[in-house]
Parts: structure tokens; sequence; C-alpha cells
């Protein structure tokens, strides 16, 4: 279990989104509400954001530290303006390493991914179907051995072998796919996960054979004006929904939200 | 606020301290029970053992991370064996830094030490005037900036001013000092310190001015024969017995046990 | 020792100054080539900058790692843009500490510093004394344990005590004292220094007893026109300018540049 | 590009092999002498040792620090008494993660094993390959992403096959595999390895298409009586003598040294 956030939007201080809510990431590290395993979030942390004038590839920070102890994020926290971010602290399964290469989230030329969940007793059991099944170029990206940066190769293997493939078809195939390994085992799985290339989100909040962890959205809060704003656990008092379960929800450009069911 | 534990008595693998209880030291790091102020206790360990043959310095492993992510620990636990342990799991007041220098327990010569509690705003309170009262040796031997090594400090400047110094002289001496120097300034502290030569563990449960934290004491338990065990919280059911406050504990290494009210 | 650089002028990116050049602080750190002892400077780096166009407290990034094993500093590189930035790679003295503390630069308020040099057994000699000499908040300030953030607390507590102060004569007034107390006790000592507020730089090249470690400047280079830099080794084959030793070179918002001697 | 070294022999305490000698691995660390490739070896270190008494599964210490800078190391060295130990320095190839999970020596049950040299181009050349030849025991066993470890888990892979196989067969057999697979690409490797079962050394000194790095052995040295030493580099000035190239060295628990030609 990981808690995730993800703002698509008017520009932002970094700093607004990570330190000022109440229920901020750097609170739901220590004190999380909604956690289905696990008990803390303080196997490290990461964030990735998009520049707010120039098409390049994102910008990526992360940390084996709790995120309340990083000296360096409140100055990157105060620098960072931007309309595209993902964040998330971790909770790493037990047994999966705390390694610099498995901090999410994770990045593919102008992808982000990052993963709240789990692949039940993942190294004995998709472990090596999913790579098997991964095309040269996905398969040597991978850096870590985590399940979530091998469900993210998944939907890299999809967009390099189509390269027109929307961020919703990718995921959506990359979960099918994922279904299929898992059902094959028998095995529980969970796949929150948000996606985004700095025009747009792209989120789903799926699982099976096991609980669904939270999801919720946010669009046009006083607060945050002109953003939508995607989270495990709401970050502070307001109308945030509770994303469907077995869906994909995606946000564009315009901030035009949809909810595609999986 | 940290969770502390000391061991004194017949040869023992760290691991059976460390990892079997039910409520461990790790355990305690991400689900503390009688915390009075904080949260969790993640912002690094720190483990003090001594020779069971040899009388040398004794030997410190140290680390910021939360105890439960070190790799070197299991390896470390099943190799030690010990008769005189030290070990704490830290939660850094706010602002006090994360660095090495300021994990527990500190060492100088042959006497380990680790503290459990607080001087309200330390930098802005006793800093300085707990340093000017040092003499060079211990002031020179301060690594950090911590309240919990400045404490520590006082301690050892009680017995280089003094080699034929017990060490429930030097601690009382050391607290009645700091009683001192907080009244002056009416500010409040919390002193639960353990310390060890590897003969002896002495170890005080004393505040003013705020809630004194937990302290137990548990000889002789059918799981650790001929052993005393101190810690901030029981590590697994049985007849641990609550030291009194405002007093210091004494156990000697015929495993003698006396309790002086300060 | 150390290997430092400054950078006043018009905006760069942190890239072309770390990354670029043929012989980059990322390459001193492994192959200087003219470090007065020691022979790596792999003991951690720190960078310092100022916004493009507030005037708001400067931003520092630090890691204990050699600067070439940091996972972020490449996409920190890509995306700081800045006119003003102080950067050092660090080469601890034997038997100071690693801790994130102890990296430089170090920041007050609006000031940035770095020190390459040392106090000769600092922490038997001058450690004391320095310390003695500062007003409260220049002590408190105080977060590590090494010679130079001493050194640097000297030229806060002049800042503090006389606001009006310039950098230039703060930084002198600070070295002056640092010279007598070296003198009382007939110890040597070196202290290149860069200062900056953002809208200057001030550098000293100064040593006593011992020699003075090398530092050059260059201004309006064809790789980095309306700009003047500041280093421990020149970043590449060009017209750099070998500072006086004893002295002190400030560079002013217009890039000016003017040596007064010490 | 690494430097390794192997002790087997009567008890020696860690800080003789580590700190004492005049080249030790420290040294080595800052100042190597005969690298074929890199310039330090600062990315990281990692010690593994049998217990001297009980046949149990070795003990490993790892850190991504630099030898020099870790806090830990003097009292583990002080520490641990043995009579098998394996020590690696890492020289990281470029775009190999400095990840605890990428720090040498790697252990797989009673085995320790150590690798100094490279597979050209690893992740687009021998990664996959190697992954698709490995049994599930030796797959799932991965921890990082080496090229080191990747040849460590073809020499498990073998013995898991096999238990009846000698260290000396494991490995060659590893090295005849690495070969015909380098052979297809017409790629160039050197594969230096150390390993151990606690009971006898095996090292190999060989490459293909690229220079063989240095590998030296030792044997009843006045200063380490009954013992057998081995080194990317001799650790002080004896009569240490140069391993052939393309060979096997074996050292059982008599100390006898067998060289096999590959």
């Amino acid at each position: 279990m990981c808690r995730l956030m993800g703002y698509l939007g008017s520009p932002v201080q970094l700093d607004r989104l990570l330190n000022k809510p109440e229920h901020s990431l750097i609170i739901q590290s220590y004190e999380p509400r909604e956690m289905t395993s696990g008990v803390v979030n303080a196997d490290g942390f990461g964030i990735g954001w998009y520049h707010l004038h120039h098409q390049t590839e994102p910008y990526t920070y992360k940390s084996t530290l709790p995120i309340w102890n990083d000296v360096n994020l409140p100055s990157l926290s105060r620098y960072v303006e931007t309309g595209c971010v993902l964040a998330t602290v971790r909770s790493a399964t037990t047994g999966q390493a705390l390694d610099l290469s498995n901090c999410q989230p994770f990045q593919h030329r102008l992808i982000l991914g990052t993963h709240n969940g789990f692949i039940a007793d993942f190294r004995q059991t998709l472990y090596r179907p999913i790579r098997d099944r991964l095309d040269d170029i996905a398969y040597q990206a991978i850096r870590g051995s985590t399940d979530s940066e091998h469900i993210f190769a998944l939907v890299i293997n999809e967009l390099e072998a189509n390269p027109d493939l929307s961020l919703l078809e990718a995921l959506h195939r990359a979960l099918t796919l994922l279904r299929k390994l898992a059902a094959d085992q028998q095995i529980s799985f969970s796949a929150n996960i948000i996606l985004s290339d700095g025009q747009q989100l792209v989120a789903s909040r799926f699982a099976e054979r096991t609980a669904t962890p939270s999801l919720y959205w946010l669009r046009d809060d006083p607060l945050f004006p002109q953003a939508v704003l995607i989270a495990s656990e709401p970050l502070f008092s307001s109308n945030w929904v509770s994303c469907p379960e077995h869906s994909i929800l995606t946000v564009n450009h315009e901030l035009d939200i949809q909810i595609h069911s999986i």
C-alpha cells in the first residue's frame, strides 16, 4: 500500500499541495486513515512534475527516507511551480527492497506513473510471467524489482508497441492482461494507478480477489480553482468524490472528467 | 520521544531481543502504545553492546532509517551475542536533524547512554547554558545537536571530573544540574535515561512540568532467565514492573535492583 | 579541502554549470587537480541558488553521497534556472562527520556561504573560542559541527549585529577575528570562502601558516556571457584569472569586479 | 570495476584485514593502483563473513556510501572475528544504480559471491538472455539489476540444479555459459569472481575481448599465518602471487591451493 496524489490544472507551487493541506501526503505518511493493509507510509517517497512552459521530459525527485525527514523537500517545494504533478508516499510490501530504484513515480520518456496496491506473492507468481510478455524496450527499462514497476512496464509496453495509443487505452490493455495473468494463477491484486503525460491524468481504481483501495477526485475547489486533484485520501475537507470501483478516470487538458468501467 | 530498552544478564543473541518479542522495538517503531508525544519512532535507531568476554569499549550500530528498513540488522542481530545491550528507536523532536550524529546510543569511552524525552525549546533555552557548564573534554566530545546528547554530556562531564564516581551518582548530579537550569527558565523537560558501562544498568524515570514517560523493568522472566530488562514499553506480556516516577533504578552485575528517589 | 564554485550573471540552467564543463565539479569530485590536501571530494555535496524573479530566501539541495551518485541531480539540474548559484563538493576533514548538517552551502536568511579550507585541530583549538564569541542568534543557528560552519557563523554574527554591514565588510571582520584567534594559539587555517545574497558574490582567498588553496575567476566568457564565475579550479579551458592570495574578491550586480587586500 | 578480497584461515579480527594493511580496501577505494577502468571505488561496499563456530548462513554488511565514510564499520571491524570473509569496494558501471540491492557480496543460502568486471552494455546484451536461462529459484532470487548479480545467478542456478556440484564446477559451468552467450553477440566481458561456502575459496581470473583484471593470492604470510588471502591488489608488500589469466584458483579447508585452466 502507498498513498498517491495527482494534480492537473493552473500553476501551483508544490508547497501548496505537499505541505499546506490539513491531511497532506506528509500527514498521510504517518497517520493515514484508509489503508487496506500496512500502518504507515514511511518507506520513501517520490514526486514527478512537468515544466510549466516547456514540453520536455518530466522531472523526478525521490528518496528512501520518510517524507517528513527529507531536508531538501522544503526548498524544492518552495521552488517548483507546475501545472501537473504526481506524488507518492510508499509503504513497501514486506520483502521488497528500499532501493531508490523502487521509489515511485516511475518515468519513461514523457510518461509518469505511480501505483498503489500489490500483486500477491509477486516474486513467486507474476514476476516472471509479466517480464516474459514484455518487448525488449519495456523489459530493459525496468530498474527495480517491485510489482508496481512491472505493472508500469505493462503500460509502457503497450505504448511502445503502439505509439498512437491513448494513455486510457494503454492502461486498459495493461490491466486486462494483468487480470488474465492473475486469473491463471487465481491470485489477488490491486491496482490503483495514476498516469500522466503532462497534458492529462488517467487513474484506475481496481482490484480482484481483494479489497479495492480508496481513490478520490476533486475539481475546481475554491482552494485549487481550475484544477483537478486525485488522491488516495482527501487532502482536506471538501466535496471529494469517491471514484467508482473497477473504473478508469480520465482528466483531459480542459479538465473534463470521464469515467470508464473496466 | 523515543522508545528505549536495556538488557543485562546471561548471554543472548540480539535477535531474541530485537525481533522475537511480540511488542519488540521494531513493532514499537511503527505502533507504540504509550507515547506522551509523537506518533511513530521512525527517525533512525541505534544499538550499543558490550563484548561477552573482553572488557573493551562497547560497539555501536546506527542508522537514520526506520529500524524496519535496515538491510543489515537481520545479519547483525543473528551475529551479535552479548550480556549487555542498549537500543533506541528515535522519534526526532521537530527541528532536530536526522544526522547520524544525532542517533543514540551515545558512547564515551566505556559508557553508553540513551535518552527518551526532551528539553522544551532546547536550542533557545538550555543549549548554551548546558554547554557553558561543560569542561573541555565533554564539550569537545559532543558530535551532534540534540538535547539528548547534551544531557549525556552532563553525565560524562561528572565522570571525567570525578573518575571514581559511580554511574548512579553521575546521573544523579547531572539531573540535579538539569533541574536547576530548567528551573531558572521555568521550562519543562523529561529525562528517561539508560546508562551502562557493561557491568551495570542505571536508568532514570524523571520529568518536570510535563508528563513523565513510561519505563518498565523485568527480572528473571522465563524467556530471559538470569537477566534484567528495562524498556519504555513492555516487550511482551509478563510481570513487568513500572518504575516509580522521579527515581533512578540501578541493576548491578549480580542483577540486584535498587530504586533511588531523586 | 573541498571544491567550490559560484556564478552570478544572466540566467543559466544549472546543468550547464554542473554537468557540461569539461572539468566540472562532478569531475573535480573524483579527479581534482589542485588539492592542497585530500585526494577526492566524495563526502557529499551541496547547491544553493536564488530565484530568477522573486527576492526570497535561497534554495538549497544537499546530499551526503558523492555528487556523481545522486539520482535526483540530473532532474534538478535540468529544472533549475538561476542567475546566482553556489556549489560545493566536499572532502571532509578526518574525524568530521558525514552528516547532512555538515554539507555546504550554509544558509542564513538571504545569505549563502561555502568554505574550502580548514582550521587545524578544530575541535581542540578554535571550536569553543569561536562559539564563545557568538551572539545567541548566530550561536543557535549552528546545525552541524564543522570548522566551515563555525567560520560562516562568524560572518553571520557580524551581519546580525550590524544589519547595514556589507558582505565584504562582514567577511573582512570575520577573517580578522579568525586571524586573531588563530594567532593566539599559533595554529594554521585556510579560508577560501564564497558568500552571496543573490545580488553579489564575495569571495576570499586566504590562509595563514599553511598553503593557500587555489581560486580563480572568469568574466564574460563566450560560453557564459554577461556572467562571472568563481571556482577552486577552472571548469574549462579559458582565460581564468588566479585570485591574488590574501584578498577578497567582490562581484556586484553589474558584474564589476574589485579586489581587496586583507 | 571493483576491488575484491577474500580470506580463509585461522581466526582474524576483521579490523586486521580491512583497516590495518597499508594498501587496504579502504585505501584502494580512493587510491587504487591497478584498475583497468574507473578511477575510484566509492560506490558503496560490502562484507560477508562466516561464523567461527556455527555452520549457519553467512552474515553480510552493506552500504551505498564510500567505505571510508561508514560510521558503523569501525565498531563492526573490531567486533567480528572470522575464519572466512569476502569484501568488496564498488565502482559502479555507468548507468547501474547505487541501490543497496546492487551491493556485493551476494548471498544465497550458504554461498557468498562477489564479482569484479563487467559485461559490455549489459542491459542491451546479456541481461535478458541470462535471465531466460535461469530456473525459477535463481531467477526469483535476483534482487538488483547488475551484471555481477546475474553472473552470480548463473552459479546459483548450477548449484540449485545439482546440489552435489562443487563450487569449482559450478563456477566453471557458469563461466562456460557466459562465454557462449558473449560469443553469440561478440561482446566483451571480464569476470574476476570470488566464491565461498565458508569452508573454501574459489576464485576466477577471466576475461574475453577485454583486459583481464588483476588478481593475487598470498599464503602463510608472517602477518597472516595459516591463512590464504586473495585480492584484486596486494594489501601490503609481501610475496603475493599473480593468478594466471583464464584460470580458477581453489583454496580448500586445509589451505591447499590448486589452479585450474578455464
